[in-house]
């Protein structure tokens, strides 16, 4: 990477592909620590904050890889990755010598090592680099990130991930950080099974629900969903912290890798039917909490 | 209940039946608090510790019934509890005038209802009050305590909840303590799925567990579980903190009440069947998160 990467004293300039709820708020941190970010999104609107910023917008993708020594990607499905990152009007085809290439998408780790090996034959290097936080994560800049690639990489980019978040971990080679995310989307969605169902218990025994969080949420079936999602649940507030589509995304993709392992998952493959359900009832574009809908029979 | 309850200025007698691991912790906290502690348990020598504290031993335990003015009972499964409650041998028919009875036992909701239906027809009180904490909690008297029964009777025992635990809370009438336990155990059998596929598709995918748990135990992935017994998993240790075979009971409990209540908790049901399937391959006395061992295959 050319120069170096200290915040507000770089040269190093930074493309930022997608820029949504999320990606806005990460691309405005680089850009407030100094660097000259270049910017791409499908709705341009949803840049606008960041051209304010002093971001510069491009029509297109390849153009951002083609000002870029960095780019960074955070997209939506891993069909839009692989859209964004191949072919000839792809980053891969249009970037800079030696330039750095960042997924932060929740994708697949497939995919993570194809764009790895495919960046590697043109002399260019990518990392996959998806988080966990959520929009509160990103806006405060505490994500914790998820690397996978090779260590040189690692350290080159770091000092850009440690302006996003607060919990930077190389976790091994190309496809390691999507790896990594999955475990923590299967760890979430079987928790998700347990906290509905002891709440739909709970209603169906006659019990104040809030009250039953009293005496379970420290100890032993104590969880971040517990304290977080269930007083959610118990109001029938099923506004998005993340979307019911995304989740369903993620436990996709977490499903055929472990096939591709040979491994059964099923607590992830209930979640899976549970949340298609869900989804059935309309439940696309609610918040994972509403599982208790289902669950409940509400 | 006679006179007053305040620790070691009281004339209230204590009768303590099951001085297991748990049980021997409590009792002598209450013995530790002034109070005349008489004790039953099935080994005596489980409670010669207790007897050396200047406890009082009873060959039955319907002798413990005849001198005490509450009577705490925390025994092993459902059917201990009723065999010691009901017929001319048990407590409630060898009761003192208007004593008190609380079952810590994890127990059956419909089976706590019925003592305390017997309990009020002889002029007596029955409240169930499950714990949660573990021997941990036991010895250090942090236990939450979660109770069912009528207020009155609560209000009454409360003082000597409060020197075993520090989260006592009243959860209702009869048997809504053993449901609140219900919820805990709920949520954790679930979580505990969770946690166990994840680290086995870590380990599938040739990641380092340990390093994935720096990346995902303090986000939305977070749990009691996660902290505490995937380092065991990984680890491979599977010594009892929680026994499975208890658990198995546990998970049955509420498999039935739920039924009861025509209630479905597929994700219970899926706990239940690989945790079968680990008593099937020898678990019983393993530790719940010995469940890693059936995810991972190992």
């Amino acid at each position: 990477m050319a120069g170096n990467t200290q915040a507000g004293a770089s040269s190093t300039v930074i493309g930022f592909i997608g820029t949504g709820i999320m990606g806005a708020s990460m691309a405005g941190h680089l850009r407030k620590n100094g660097y000259e970010v270049h910017v791409y999104n499908r709705t341009k609107a949803r840049a606008e904050g960041l051209l304010q910023q002093g971001a510069v917008w491009h029509d297109q993708p390849k153009d951002v890889a083609k000002h870029a020594d960095v780019v960074i990607t955070m997209l939506g499905y891993p069909s839009d990755v692989e859209q964004i990152y191949f072919g000839a009007d792809g980053l891969l085809n249009n970037a800079r010598d030696g330039a750095y290439f960042l997924d932060m998408t929740t994708s697949s780790p497939a995919l993570a090592k194809r764009i790895s090996q495919e960046a590697a034959s043109k002399g260019l290097h990518a990392l996959d680099a998806p988080v966990s936080g959520g929009d509160v994560g990103a806006r405060e800049a505490k994500l914790s990130i998820m690397v996978g690639g090779d260590t040189q990489a690692f350290e080159a980019v770091k000092p850009l991930l440690d302006i996003m978040g607060t919990n930077v971990v190389h976790q091994g080679s190309a496809g390691a950080g999507q790896y990594t995310k999955m475990c923590n989307q299967i760890t979430i969605a079987s928790n998700m099974i347990g906290v509905s169902e002891a709440l739909a218990y709970a209603k169906a025994a006659g019990l104040d629900q809030t009250q039953v969080l009293k005496s379970i949420s420290s100890g032993a079936a104590g969880s971040w969903s517990l304290s977080n999602l269930a007083p959610r649940m118990i109001a029938g507030d099923f506004a998005p912290g993340f979307y019911v589509k995304h989740f369903v995304k993620d436990i996709r993709i977490a499903l055929d890798s472990a096939a591709e392992m040979g491994l059964e998952l099923p607590g992830l493959k209930l979640a899976q039917s549970l949340y298609e359900q869900l989804i059935e009832h309309g439940g696309d574009n609610d918040g994972t909490q509403a599982l208790y809908r289902i669950i409940a029979g509400e």
